[in-house]
């Protein structure tokens, strides 16, 4: 049953096919979590707008499920462990990759541009998909590239608002790494505070001819449940028909693309 | 509705009160999740003991209310932003408090002992829930007392136990501040080390006349879902009457009742 595909069903037959019951056992259990996890019968029954005898009697299944408790003194229900076991699954399923699949397409279909998620390897930044317009700008990174932490929008994402040890080690040895050149492209004094800096007050980093001659980039964060960044979008075009102005069109875009991955992810909004 | 205490119905009434398909539908979703979030249909009727055809229909609701998703390409259901969200607001709900009251009165009626739990407060190791047995040993801590880090049994599993820079910064400090009596108490070399090791190695932290004189302690670690030490489950009696040895009857009953506390949280077993 699960190997063959079906033809999809038409969607009057897909309601038939549904559990009437169940559903209003999921949407007060949902009412419960979007009240904060806590609730009286009476403002969970206004919020998922039934009776409170009708609620009653789903909360006692849930109850029985073990997914709700009753507190004794307050009488107010609240969610349980096995609403965190549900929740703790659901966790380990939210793929950054997959949130943002659909992202990219869009990016690529409004913008025209060339674009790509980028997950934290651990060699740095590292490409894990990437989709590009009918007529692509060329540019020698790709699926499995690993991305400067200092040096490309990417990076300076990662940098700006990954709070790990081994961001800021990788960035350290990068600077140390680096040629006077790309060294004068930085801040003097503190050229990893800075950068820092920048994109954490702008909520996405931007370059322009940094990390390749001719490219300009913008790139945005992708949140966990947890509020880590889990995974960095990037747009990138060749300069001059592509703005990588942090309040420009192009960023605006971006940053809304990669909020709409992190609350699939489940984010905070 | 909420505010006036119900009589209880009895389990019969109770049960015709609840809602047979919404429970079905509960264990659906918990059959997902204690699959890891993802199966397929097969594998999921299978777990839950129902008919394919029969979980497919309510899979069809669950995936109608955002709970569940399908992999175009595996056909696999998996739990989806909804189940995130559930999950979350319930780890907003779970308290160690609460989680670990029914913990302390086992512990006061089975063994007869002086018991408490403690959360790390920002003065250090704070005693927030007290159970005394009959009979109890007279001791100068209460709800609200302040523990040691280095010399009570409490300060120790939360300073071998929960890997946060502000639990060693207020054990460093300890120790600069301590005499050279209570210092003497410690390993020469590498007190602080040696504690965290001793309590790792034995999951619990005893102590006998160090922190009071003439009362012995056994402390275990109650951890959250993200697998945290969110609280201490301490046992105490006057030394002589009371056993701290980590592998004793006592030591084995507090660490049993901290791992009943972490499950209720959503730790992993």
């Amino acid at each position: 049953m699960t190997s063959s595909p079906e033809p999809t069903p038409s969607p009057a037959r897909e309601r038939r096919q549904r559990v009437q019951a169940a559903e209003t056992g999921m949407a007060v259990l949902k009412g419960l979590a979007h009240l904060g996890g806590r609730s009286s019968l009476t403002a969970l029954s206004a919020h998922v707008g039934e009776s409170p005898a009708k609620v009653h009697r789903y909360l006692a299944s849930l109850m029985e499920e073990g997914l709700v408790l009753q507190d004794a003194a307050s009488q107010h229900y609240y969610l349980g462990t096995e609403a965190i076991q549900i929740g703790l699954a659901a966790m380990r399923q939210a793929d950054p990759i997959r949130a943002a699949e659909p992202c990219l397409i869009r990016l690529r279909e409004s913008l025209e541009v060339t674009c790509f998620v980028a997950v934290m390897g651990n060699k740095g930044p590292t490409i894990v998909r990437f989709e590009e317009p009918g007529l692509p700008v060329t540019v020698n990174v790709r699926v499995g590239s690993v991305m400067s932490m200092l040096w490309s929008a990417t990076g300076r994402a990662f940098l700006g608002l990954l709070d790990e040890s081994r961001v800021l080690a990788l960035a350290e040895q990068e600077l140390g790494d680096a040629t006077p050149d790309m060294r004068a492209q930085l801040d003097a004094k503190d050229p990893i505070g800075e950068l820092r800096r920048e994109v954490r007050q702008a909520g996405c980093a931007s370059v322009k001819d940094t990390y390749l001659r001719g490219i300009s980039a913008v790139a945005a964060p992708v949140y966990d449940y947890a509020g880590r960044v889990s995974a960095v979008i990037t747009a990138l075009g060749a300069t001059g028909g592509f703005d990588p102005a942090v309040d420009g069109p192009i960023a605006t875009a971006v940053r809304r693309e990669a909020r709409a991955a992190s609350t699939l992810l489940g984010a905070a909004a």
